[in-house]
């Protein structure tokens, strides 16, 4: 199998940069007249599926609004998974997980062990206690052509005194939180010629330059870009964002999308990639 | 019913400051003769949890351990918790989640809820997208009687680069990200005459000094304090390393305890009690 940076890449060039991000919040449940139960999160769910097959290439399901109902909301995430991946989407679960080093181990063969009932392409994790708390984490991902990617410049203000704050010791002293993060996974992804399996979070609300995050620190790494739509970021702006690395850019499109109601998911999907496509060649 | 911090302090009086860890690891699971299966996960935790009741007030489990399994191990970690509630044991869930506000909420719906399937005391949380994120979790636990623990300065070496940065903007400018988590985590507990329900992670392999945190920003917060045993730290000598904070300190104990074998658990853990017991006098 290829990596998931070369199957990211493919993705890229035949279906868009658009992720659809599948978040079963109650007030999406409420308004799609399913019910607040497991079962409406995989009723919700395996229809945005649907609707994402035909117009996108990537999906991200938000786990906690799976977490909340248990066991049973785990098997309706399971099913969401298995069909997913079925339809040959690439899918990112999103789970911000993180801990010391052979606990994250513990989460990483969860999500990214071929055969696992919760098998996806890649996963989201933190790095608060350490880039290198994730080492075998990323072992494992590579080994099993799975990708991560890694909370750097997170799309929320209050985020902002954490991943700013500007290290004090290591080899990225005087770096801010995120662009030490950024420079680490740089490295990580510097021995293949395509696009890397590890990747970063930076949101499309963030102005990187504020974070000292620069553009060429970014040419191997995929970047998940929350915060379209609702969260503020307009999807056209995004090659003035992201700068040179925008090629390797993941737009997250999520509630503002959902919102639109099942029948006209996928074809507010098919316009935001065609935005973005055309915005991309510009 | 009363706050969770009020419950603590019942506990430390009672059964004193030793909590036990619940870490089905696979080496350990092979150690006990038990599959590496949810199954053997269940039985695992349950035993641990028998031998935790006779001896200890608090226990932990790690929930990477459990999501290995997927839906069934999750299903085998909702027994788990309710018999470690039943048995009168006070119940931190070790999920380390943390998101923007909305999503992190439904995590503390999942963990803080009363009769939700994953029902616990409390949680350890991250604030890697800052205090600020977890406000509505912190409102939600606050409301239900419920604890949080937001990880401060960890145990692993790897989480310094993060930790002692230096935070550059907002209230705690000049703080290390440890100190400033630690300073607003303060201020969240100053409204009670007891011990407060939000709590910190810091390490007892740490020199809080050198994260620049005084135990006087401590005298009302809960401390969950990894790093005894096989990390390296001692529990006898936890009055030093906590200073004036040390009654508020929970000291986990686990692989090292759990390695004994079921059969010896509850004598290691009694024996602890009473080491910790008699230096906290001293």
């Amino acid at each position: 199998m290829s990596s998931f940076g070369e199957r990211l890449e493919a993705v890229f060039r035949e279906r868009g940069h658009v992720c659809l991000g599948i978040d079963p919040h109650p007030f999406l449940l409420a308004e799609w007249g399913l019910p607040d139960t497991a079962e409406g999160a995989r009723e919700f769910s395996l229809r945005a599926v649907e609707a994402a097959a035909g117009a996108v290439g990537i999906v991200k399901p938000q786990v906690a609004f799976f977490e909340r109902f248990g066991s049973a909301g785990y098997a309706a995430l399971e099913r969401v998974l298995v069909d997913a991946r079925d339809a040959g989407l690439l899918v990112i679960a999103d789970v911000k997980r993180g801990d010391v080093g052979s606990t994250v181990a513990a989460y990483g063969q969860a999500w990214l062990t071929t055969g696992s009932p919760l098998e996806a392409d890649a996963m989201t994790v933190s790095a608060f206690q350490g880039v290198g708390s994730l080492s075998d984490v990323v072992t494992l991902a590579e080994g099993n052509d799975k990708g991560l990617f890694i909370l750097a410049a997170t799309s929320n203000p209050e985020s902002a005194e954490t991943q700013t704050a500007v290290r004090d010791r290591g080899h990225f002293a005087g770096s801010t939180v995120a662009a030490g993060i950024v420079s680490e996974v740089d490295t990580l992804n510097s021995a293949t010629d395509h696009l890397g399996s590890i990747g970063v979070v930076i949101g499309a609300t963030v102005d990187a330059a504020d974070y000292g995050i620069t553009a060429d620190q970014l040419l191997s790494t995929p970047i998940l870009a929350p915060g379209f739509g609702e969260q503020g970021a307009t999807l056209s702006h995004l090659p003035e964002l992201y700068g040179e690395a925008a090629h390797n850019v993941i737009a997250n499109v999520g509630r503002g999308v959902l919102r639109a109601g099942p029948d006209d998911v996928r074809s507010v999907l098919r316009r935001h990639v065609d935005e973005l496509t055309k915005a991309l060649v510009r």
